[in-house]
């Protein structure tokens, strides 16, 4: 019986290595997944010039959820693979919530001195279909000494609220239910306001959610210095794209960081895809950590509905990472074998 | 005889507690400068409405150096005094680099458990008077379902092409010799594409300079996972702003950060300022401390031609940082006296 219909985008670099461990673990956990895989990224791209044509878009459309492992390569301009896929998927399926879980795994420790493992469990709500990440720009006199070139950041009310109403109901949730904004009122003061006017407005419709407010600056400094504070933050793309690689870093980087592209209405299939990207560098060596690809399996699960199974990933990411040794060589198959044995085990 | 005209704003909260400090320091090593008090920020513009009257802003033009405290306060709207006064005073006297140098002081220690003081030695130049921070933007059916709301980057080539050659001329005189540019031309490619022509194209002037380039995600994370890396990173307004705040966090808090604003060619007076805040929870309580405020002296003694006097003023820093001990508290007034007659006696 097909429990769900999934398609899987490899894409570039490690992309196509850590995802044959999350489908592992994914079938583990969930027999009864039906996945198509499908080939794009650099290679498609060089070989056929084409990024997404509209039919695969009208394909994948039809899935239940999509699961990518990494896209871009330095052979391809900047840009052309990063809008014309991630972005276009994120933006064609409404995926307005991208959801970066932040925690310090137990066994593990991040480079803080004086954070302990459990100490941080938070997760940014990034918006993921607006702000500077529209595409609205462009240049003028290119190339001459009187270049000018624009980027213009979009915020609509409706794509502003819907992702904060998620931020707040996600935080009813959790133990600590607070909902931290982020933003740049003081020097970005249209946006700011939106967003401010909004997040006061959302915030009376969930009273028993403790509410507080940042500039990206100085949330940026406190998610080194205190990142045990937070619970939820809800922000704009770009901020939220830079805050959650430093969530990244400090809690023992981006080989541990998963997310989901999710559009909570499910009128679109969300993607589920780990943050760190395709690394040329050790790409095909079979040394490429899965783990993040695998959390963004359980993101998937939870997604599908199937939060039990969601946990058991979890759980066997967090043996796994007990057992490490600091040093420890990684081979990426082997780590798969062994997240899909504890998860079906746990 | 006097050697230097400059102009005091300390503006709010903590702001005149440190900057008493900081002319202290600045007496204490250089005798003769002659110095006017303004009364700008949150004080003023509750008692006569305005914020930067533009007599002041004629008047100001005619120093050597202006010391800023800090400017903000809860009871003035996001924006008022951020736009009105400090990037006002940004934009009106071309302070196109924002200097920020970041250090892991000798005796200090960061939060990262790994690394060493001394090891961090680095500086941002981060571009002043454009992007983001230009105030293009606006709200339509403001406050209706339909709001939409926008903030333009603005970006020239006059303006990228000159805070890139200084960053280039700033690593010539380092020891390592090396700028990194930091910006996200893979989503903002029209931005991207002007700062990244402009780097390969002013790179070829300093063919002794190594470069490199970064995505700002990506060096929010390595500012925390591997500081040590950096030596001059050139970047826009914005993405200055955050990665300042990390720079800062790596190497102690925002309690040691200094900066400059920077006219390199000298048409207009140029400014410097603790990267902190006007801190309003201690305000008045004489416990805020004034490195930051001390720092900002020495590079304003750099930018007047006194490196000597500098580079003792950063040495009392040294000896105070070394003496403290954890926990322990400070005075502001006791550190300042301290500060002064370890920079005299140097
Ligand atoms: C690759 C890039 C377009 C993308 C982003 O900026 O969103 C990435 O950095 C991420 O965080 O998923
Ligand atoms: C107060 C604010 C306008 C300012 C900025 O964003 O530049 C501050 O954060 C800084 O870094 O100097």
């Amino acid at each position: 019986m097909t429990v769900a219909r999934i398609a899987l985008v490899p894409g570039d670099g490690i992309g196509s290595e850590v995802v044959a461990q999350g489908r592992k673990v994914l079938d583990a956990v969930l027999p009864g997944i039906e996945a198509t895989e499908y080939d794009l990224g650099a290679a498609r791209y060089h070989r056929t010039g084409e990024v997404l044509p509209e039919s695969v878009l009208q394909e994948l459309a039809g899935y239940d959820g999509i699961l990518l492992g990494a896209v871009g390569d330095p052979s391809v301009p900047p840009g052309v693979l990063e809008r014309g896929l991630l972005l276009k998927l994120r933006f064609a399926f409404q995926q307005y919530v991208n959801l970066r879980p932040s925690r310090l795994w137990p066994g593990t420790s991040g480079p803080l001195g004086s954070v302990k493992p459990g100490e941080i469990d938070f997760v940014v709500v990034r918006e993921g279909t607006e702000g500077l990440y529209a595409g609205a720009g462009g240049t003028m006199h290119t190339n001459t000494p009187a270049e000018v070139a624009t980027e213009e950041s979009l915020n609509t009310r409706h794509g502003v609220e819907r992702v904060i109403r998620d931020a707040f109901a996600r935080a009813g949730k959790r133990e600590r239910r607070k909902v931290t904004m982020v933003h740049k009122t003081n020097v970005l003061t249209h946006a700011g306001g939106l967003w401010a006017r909004t997040f006061a407005e959302v915030a009376r419709e969930f009273p028993d959610i403790a509410t507080d407010y940042q500039h990206v600056d100085a949330a940026a400094m406190f998610l080194v210095t205190q990142p045990q504070r937070y619970d939820v933050i809800v922000t704009d793309n770009l901020f939220g794209d830079i805050l959650t690689d430093i969530a990244a870093a400090v809690t023992g980087g981006i080989g541990l960081a998963a997310s989901g592209c999710i559009n909570p209405e499910r009128d679109f299939p969300s993607m589920f895809e780990p943050v760190h990207g395709s690394a040329p560098d050790i790409a095909g060596q079979g040394v490429a950590d899965p783990v993040a690809a695998v959390l963004s399996v359980a993101l998937l699960l939870d997604h599908l509905g199937h939060p039990e199974q969601a946990r058991r990933v979890e759980h066997a990411v967090a043996v796994e990472l007990s057992s490490r040794t600091p040093g420890q060589a990684l081979r990426t198959d082997e780590v798969g074998d062994r997240l899909a044995a504890h998860a079906s085990a746990a």
